[in-house]
């Protein structure tokens, strides 16, 4: 199921994206997303259906954290020329940085180079701390798209990387949630202006999202609703004023945004 | 005025401190820090009062991110034969990691070096984005005691210090957010298992609370109940367990917590 958050009359809804329409539900996504497998639950939820052209969309969870990972694809260390990491690199992104599908990504004036990273992002669907490698599928929700967006100029000179990651607009996610997806063999593909820019497969991650979900909760106790980026392939590069990017993964969809 | 959150009777509360009791309040912290200028409104909230060996105290706000300052004392750079720096220097700890006053710090099974940071910290009361210098004032809405606990051995090892800051419990605040603070010029202390280890007083930063909010809000928006972690002073070093560590702010009062 490919759940989402969207605003129509101006008022936040929930729903699920069939295809085709979305189909809105009545309770807010959270307890959606706690409910959704039962059946009756469910189909007592349903009512109108909107277009997709009708709809705003927002971010599809409220999140406490985002946690990133750099250096997570075989390819992207080959690109950087940087070895292969021992343990997952971690970084935060503020909640503030965060918009939704369709939402304009603002290029500050601090910097002249600013990128985009398509990835794929864990969604938290349950508190949990030390969870167990076993035990991981029943504290994901789901996943969705993350643009890691970078002020690439500003991560150089600065040693922490938090400001170059953290402007209002530099954490596009979305448009859905699925729950269902195989996260182990999915396409990713970065468009710039419609060119392809990054091409590759989730499959080449360094760290599978079950073994990010295990070390980042022996660390931090992840809450519903937090966000885990689970890093960018290679083919990086700089978005200019009226750019348009696309990120597409396979049985996801495209997190589409324009910079302005 | 020194406003606090604190647990009584398995409820979560709000009260001010008046230097011998906890007078409790109707409102939560939220409504009371935005209207208690207003003498009618804070007569009008006036409940019970508590004794402060009677009360459990809360982290005194809740907080949607907490942006912290590295090497913002002269004495702190000297120390680690550093450089002063030229602008801020940002990184993020996350909400998970917050803890109150009397709580219990844990030493993380991942680190053999857990080190204390005493800090003065910003607690901001007003959403804002891009802040000019003179009208900073009215979106602090106080100040509060931070210890940024940090494991010396992993932030040493990783290059993003992310890990090393981000475990629960490593980020204690409280017991009291103080609306009238003259936070220009006050001593602040340190102390381990009763021995002064930091000595300073907030006079010496490079980067003064009001520069650190308009720098920080031209990045990101800043929302109320987000922190600003200024800096620690000279002195930082090691905790073992079963150390007892209390930060002391002239005006401010103590934030003690042991580690375990």
């Amino acid at each position: 199921m490919k759940f989402l958050r969207f605003i129509k009359d101006h008022k936040i809804k929930s729903g699920y994206y069939d295809g085709k329409k979305v189909i809105e539900l009545k309770d807010p996504i959270e307890k959606v997303l706690d409910s959704w497998e039962n059946w009756k639950y469910l189909r007592n939820q349903l009512r109108t259906s909107h277009s997709v052209e009708d709809i705003n969309f927002l971010p599809p969870v409220k999140t406490s954290k985002i946690i990133c990972v750099g250096l997570n694809y075989t390819d992207h260390c080959k690109e950087l020329d940087m070895d292969i990491p021992e343990e997952p690199k971690l970084f935060l992104k503020p909640p503030s940085s965060v918009i939704g599908h369709t939402d304009l990504i603002k290029y500050p004036k601090l910097s002249n180079e600013v990128d985009y990273e398509g990835e794929l992002a864990i969604i938290i669907g349950k508190e949990g701390k030390n969870i167990e490698y076993g035990e991981i599928q029943e504290f994901i929700s789901g996943y969705t798209i993350l643009n890691d967006v970078t002020a690439r100029d500003l991560q150089r000179k600065d040693e922490q990387w938090t400001r170059s990651k953290s402007f209002d607009t530099f954490c596009p996610i979305g448009p859905f949630i699925d729950t269902e997806l195989d996260e182990k063999n999915q396409k990713i593909t970065t468009k710039l202006n419609g060119e392809i820019k990054q091409e590759s497969n989730t499959r080449n991650m360094i760290f599978s999202p079950h073994i990010l979900v295990e070390y980042i909760s022996s660390i931090m106790t992840l809450k519903p609703g937090d966000i885990i980026a689970t890093g960018t392939p290679s083919g990086v590069g700089q978005m200019q004023k009226g750019d348009t990017v696309e990120i597409a993964i396979e049985d996801l969809g495209v997190l589409k945004n324009q910079i302005v």
